[in-house]
């Protein structure tokens, strides 16, 4: 690597040779000038997120590739939650010493298969020395019309409250990175799923638009954990919630994994996060139909509580008793050290 | 702070406070949901562009307030080198542990303050603990239709090449944070503006949208330096460029910092970067009409050489030697440990 420059190119190269499309429907110009030019009539819907070594991972367990899929999977994620279509991605990348550009072009690998497969495109970017790896991404994703988006604000006492796909998954992939002895409960090959939901986590993008489509009064994905994020939709909504935890789809191996670690089953399932699975709010004459629609996008989708009136956020217990939601919090490492009270 | 919600609310509180608008024109729905909603036609042109402590800045001598400022500053310039009219800008914040909340809302005021000054509206962002201090901004900005914006591309065999305002303050500036004796050559107020330049640089917002309306050929913000950047004009456009070093107008105080500290003021001016002035392409009969355009929105334009056949950027000396051209790169810090050879 001589420069900059060169580095971006190589990278630019890589991305385009795992498939990623140098062109999205409106977009004129891609990277490589001092902005990119989109030109389309409709909605567009844009999301900002970012990857922090040492915060959200660490290499190893991830790849360079599965940290590369990962940061566009989270953004995607936010899109799918939008019931959008993606349509570009600029990525700001922070490049620590320690990586070599065969690394760096393995990220770029892993984030323009993705890409390939969403039929993305890498608009634009930018990199700098950085002292760990960093992975910003901003997406920004089309729609007929803005009515077409699906907010958190919508949900209505009544509706029911539904998730796709099925959850803890992440949160015991992560126990499993930590704890290689727990695969003894489960297998290999369910422990190598567990691993994936944590290390390649895949956006329910088509789930989202079946389901904003199918009259989805609110959406949300599920990233900060299901209790957090239902709060999320409580509060944007100005409604309470009520989920019963014994209907919550647990993912294959959650319950084993569980139990050879001696923890709730249900906590990881609620409280664990980064699933990426979508949560939705349905009037209940629309749910049929919604699941009907989550099926032809390839995923199940399962009633798990309803939206109440009031502010609160119930997760019930099958004996009756009822836990308060808890997620994962951005600023963990932040506030625990610079507010120390 | 009891958590990440709570201090997203206090900043998105702080930067209204300092009047940047809440809603942009077409801007639908802004932070708050999975991601913003923008509905409008016309062109958008999209950048990205982050400051890492330690790679861009140190606090101090940076204040918060400023590093606020010169993240939103370099990324708007970007839209000033395509002749955009600023929309939106969306911010990812890394907090490291010992920035607490107070400075935190201070960088907010910074960026807040710059914000109103362009009728920006944040329409959503993204907060996460971090080694360091970074932020990224990713800007929108609008245009009649893709034709009206100005690319690096068009510059022709026989344009004039031209710059806005003068240049080297910021490199100056920088010499100057590093040794405060050198303020002795200049007085107290030319000491001021320099570092200003370096902290908080003012985009060319208005010059770009007058340049672009004025027919400029080719456009790009100097933010790598003079010759850095007119070698992206000439790669571009697939020409060669010569300036003229002695026709480089220098900011106030450059010479004097320069004799004081025993540099070339035109090494400053032209390898120097980051004075976020304008680079533009004119066929010759239209630099009149841009002069004219640009004394409106507010800055000089001086015609510093041409556009000429073939691939060569010369910058001419006036005792008719020739220099290479010479930048700032990002990944310096990554290149000199990562690829030791």
């Amino acid at each position: 690597v001589s420069g900059e420059f060169e580095l971006i190119a190589a990278i630019r190269e890589r991305i385009e040779a795992a498939g990623a499309p140098r062109r999205s429907p409106g977009l004129v110009l891609g990277s490589g000038d001092d902005a990119a030019i989109t030109v389309r009539g409709g909605a567009s819907a844009t999301s900002v997120d970012a990857l922090v070594e040492g915060v959200h991972f660490e290499v190893p367990p991830f790849t360079m590739r599965e940290v590369g899929h990962k940061a566009l999977a989270t953004a995607l994620s936010d899109l799918a939650a939008m019931g959008a279509e993606p349509a570009e991605a600029y990525v700001q990348l922070g490049v620590p010493t320690g990586r070599g550009e065969a690394e760096l072009l393995e990220l770029a690998d892993g984030l323009g298969t993705l890409a390939a497969a969403h039929g993305v495109a890498i608009a634009g970017g930018d990199i700098t020395a950085a002292p760990v790896l960093i992975v910003a991404v901003t997406v920004v994703g089309v729609a007929d019309d803005a009515e077409a988006l699906v907010l958190r604000s919508g949900a209505r006492p009544g509706d029911a409250l539904a998730v796709t796909g099925a959850l803890g998954g992440a949160a015991a992939g992560l126990l499993l990175l930590e704890r290689p002895d727990l695969e003894a409960s489960v297998g290999r090959e369910v422990a190598d799923a567990l691993r994936a939901r944590q290390l390649a986590p895949a956006p329910r993008v088509e789930a989202g638009r079946a389901l904003a489509d199918a009259g989805a009064t609110a959406l949300i994905d599920i990233s900060d954990g299901l209790g957090a994020d239902a709060a999320h939709v409580a509060a944007a909504s100005g409604v309470g919630v009520e989920i019963e935890l014994a209907r919550i789809p647990l993912h294959p191996g959650v319950a084993e994994i569980a139990a050879a670690a001696g923890v709730d089953p249900l906590g990881l399932a609620a409280g664990g996060g980064e699933d990426y699975e979508l949560l939705a709010a349905f009037s209940p004459d629309a749910v049929e139909a919604a699941r009907v629609a989550a099926a032809r996008a390839g995923t199940n989708l399962t009633v798990i509580g309803t939206v109440a009136a009031g502010a609160e956020v119930l997760l019930r217990e099958s004996g009756g008793g009822v836990r308060p939601p808890e997620g994962f919090d951005q600023l963990g490492p932040w506030r625990a050290r610079a507010d120390p009270a």
